[in-house]
C-alpha cells in the first residue's frame, strides 16, 4: 500500500451550468513518506453531496472554491493504513474532509480535514456520511433551530428521498407534525409513503404538481424545510402560513444557473410577503450548529436504535464513478444518500 | 358638540399605483346617539402611516382593506367629550385606532379599536402616535427581536429621519453599534448627523449612493433595518455581512406596485445569498409583540425623560389635508412622524 499510487479526481476545469465529465480528471500520484506526526489513510466511503458544486465555480460562497487541479473537496470515511501518530492505530476507522482519492495524508487535526473516530459498532460505517454525518446534522439542526416545529403544524419537505430530506421528514413526524414530503418520480414516492410513513408523499414532476401540494396542505404550510428551489418553491410560496419559517439549507435547482435570470422580478412580491405574512426566510449550514453535535449523534443514534428512522444509501463502485455519480446527483438521479465505495 | 356634525374622510375609490386625491372623499355625517358604554371622542391628532396604503387595495394583507365608502382607518388620539360608560370622564384623552374622522362612538373594548389612556404628563400628547405609540414600537420590538444588535456591529436603517427609522437609528446607538443612516435629502441628512448624532448619514438620492454606502460599512452590514425596499435593498444587500438579520418592517417604495415587474429575476440570486451568507429576512407587524409593550413603554419613555432619544413630528393642520398629506407621505415628503391637528 506504501509503495501504491494515490488515485485523485481533479477538478479538471470549471463548468459553465450543468458539470460534465471533462470538468473531472483521474490522475495517479505517488503516495508521499509519512512525517511524524502523520496518518496513511485509505478512502473506504467517498461521500456525493450538492453543495460540492458550489466548490467547482470560481466565485466564493460560504466557503473558498477548488483551484484548477486541485483534489475535489469531500468527505470520507477511511482505514488507517500506516501511523506515525500517537493515537491512531493501524486499522481505525476515521471520518475527515480528506477528498476526492484514494488515499490521503494527515496529520489529523488540520482545520479543513479534522480527523473524527467512526464507531463500526454503532451502524454501518458508510453512515458517518448520511443519516450519522453532514446530512444527518443538517437535517437535525436546521429543522429544529429555525423549523421548530410544533405538534400539529404541516411540515413541507423537498428532497425528501435524499439524506436531509428524509431525515428531516422523519424528525417532522417524530414531533408530531403533518409531514408532506416531495420527490421525483414515482419509486422516491412510494418509497416516502410506505417507508418513511409521510403523511402525504408528491412527485414534483406531476404536471398538477402545485394543486397537489394546495390539497396536501388544507391548512397551509407552517415550516418549508427548503432545498431545492425551483418550481417547488413557486408551489410552496403561495402555501405559507403567517409566521412560517423556511429554513433555507439548499437550492440545487439553481446551482447551476448562470448570470441575470428572466423576469419577472420576483423578488418585491416575495419581500411583501415575508412582511405580511412575517415569514422567516435564514440560510443555515450545518457548520454554524457545531456546537449541537453531540446532541445530534445521542438523538439520532437514539432514534435509529429504537427503529423510530430509516435510511436509505445509494452506493456506486469505484473512485473514477465520481464525476458520474455527482453529475447525476445534480439532476435527481440517485435515490438515497449517494456514496462512492472506494475500497473494501 | 352633540348636535354637530362628523367629518369622515372616506375611501372613493381604490387606486391604481400611487393614490390620487380623488381615492378619498371628505363626507358629513350625523353624530349619533349614545348608547350605554358607548363614549363620543373627538379627534386631536391623526396618525398617517406608511401601512395605509395597503389597506387601500381590494388584496388582503396582513389586515382586512377598507371598504369603498369606508371610513379610512388610522390610530388618533381624542378627548372624551360624552361618556355614558363608566371609568372614562369628560376630558379624557385616550387613543385608539378611531379613523380618519373628527368624531368617532366607541364603546372602549372592540379588539378594532380598544381604547387606551393617554398620560398627557409624560410627554406631548401626540406622540401616543409616534415615538410612545406604534412607530415607536415597530422600532424598538423589531430591533431588539429580530435585529438583536450587539455592540460594535454595523446598523444601517432605511427612512432614517422618520418615525420608526429615527428610534431605530437611536437606540442602535444606545446599543454600541455603528449606525448608518439613510434618508431622502439635505435636510434629513443633515438632521441624522447634527440631531440623531448617527455615525453616518448618507442621501439615497445621489447619484452615487451605493458607493457611499459601501464607504460607510467597511466592515460590512450586521443589521439591515428594512423599510422601504427598492433601490436602497439594492445597494444594502451586497454588503450584508455572514449571518446579517434583516428585519423587513415596511417596503413603502413597492406598495404601488401594480402587476408583474420587469426582470431579471432577482429572487433566485437573493435566496442563494440567504443561503451562503446565512442570512435572516424575517417580517413583523407590531401586534406580534404585544407582550412587549410595558417594556417598549418603560424604556422609550426613560430614555426620552433622560435626554437619551430626540423624536421629530411633521404636524399638518386639518382633518381635510389628510389625503394630500398621506400622499407625500409615500413619496417621502414628510420629515418626522407626520400627523394631522384635527382639533384643539
Amino acid at each position: 500500500m506504501l509503495n501504491g499510487m494515490n488515485r485523485q479526481i481533479i477538478l479538471a476545469s470549471r463548468p459553465s451550468g450543468e458539470p460534465k465529465p471533462e470538468n473531472f480528471r483521474l490522475v495517479e500520484t505517488a503516495i508521499p513518506e509519512l512525517n511524524d506526526g502523520q496518518v496513511l489513510l485509505q478512502t473506504l466511503f467517498l461521500s456525493l453531496d450538492p453543495y460540492m458544486r458550489g466548490r467547482m465555480s470560481a466565485s466564493k460562497s460560504y466557503a473558498q472554491p477548488v483551484e484548477i487541479g486541485g483534489v475535489m473537496e469531500g468527505g470520507a470515511v477511511s482505514r488507517v493504513v500506516l501511523s506515525r501518530r500517537p493515537g491512531f492505530e493501524v486499522g481505525d476507522i476515521v471520518q475527515g474532509r480528506t477528498g476526492w482519492q484514494s488515499h490521503a495524508v494527515s496529520d489529523g487535526t488540520a482545520t479543513s480535514a479534522p480527523l473524527q473516530r467512526v464507531d463500526p459498532t454503532i451502524a454501518p460505517i458508510s453512515t458517518a456520511l448520511g443519516v450519522l454525518g453532514m446530512p444527518g446534522m443538517t437535517a437535525y439542526t436546521g429543522l429544529l433551530n429555525i423549523g421548530q416545529p410544533k405538534a400539529g403544524e404541516t411540515l413541507v419537505v423537498a428532497a425528501a428521498s435524499g439524506p436531509v430530506g428524509s431525515l428531516v421528514a422523519q424528525i417532522g413526524r417524530l414531533k408530531g407534525c403533518r409531514v408532506v414530503g416531495i420527490a421525483g418520480g414515482a419509486d422516491k414516492v412510494r418509497y416516502l409513503r410506505e417507508e418513511l410513513g409521510v403523511d402525504v408523499a408528491l412527485d414534483h414532476k406531476a404536471p398538477d404538481f402545485a394543486a397537489q401540494l394546495a390539497a396536501a396542505c388544507p391548512k397551509g404550510i407552517d415550516i418549508y424545510f427548503e432545498n431545492v428551489g425551483g418550481h417547488v418553491w413557486e408551489a410552496v410560496f403561495p402555501l405559507l402560513n403567517d409566521f412560517a419559517r423556511v429554513p433555507v439549507c439548499g437550492l440545487i435547482a439553481h446551482y447551476n444557473d448562470e448570470g441575470a435570470l428572466p423576469g419577472p422580478d420576483r423578488l418585491p412580491m416575495t419581500m411583501r410577503a415575508v412582511l405580511s405574512r412575517r415569514l422567516t426566510l435564514r440560510g443555515f449550514i450545518v457548520s454554524d450548529f457545531a456546537a449541537q453535535a453531540a446532541d445530534f449523534r445521542r438523538d439520532v443514534a437514539a432514534w435509529l436504535h429504537a427503529g423510530k428512522i430509516k435510511y436509505k444509501e445509494d452506493i456506486v463502485h469505484g473512485l473514477e464513478k465520481a464525476p458520474e455519480a455527482f453529475i447525476g446527483l445534480l439532476k435527481g438521479q440517485n435515490f438515497g444518500k449517494l456514496v462512492v465505495k472506494v475500497a473494501d
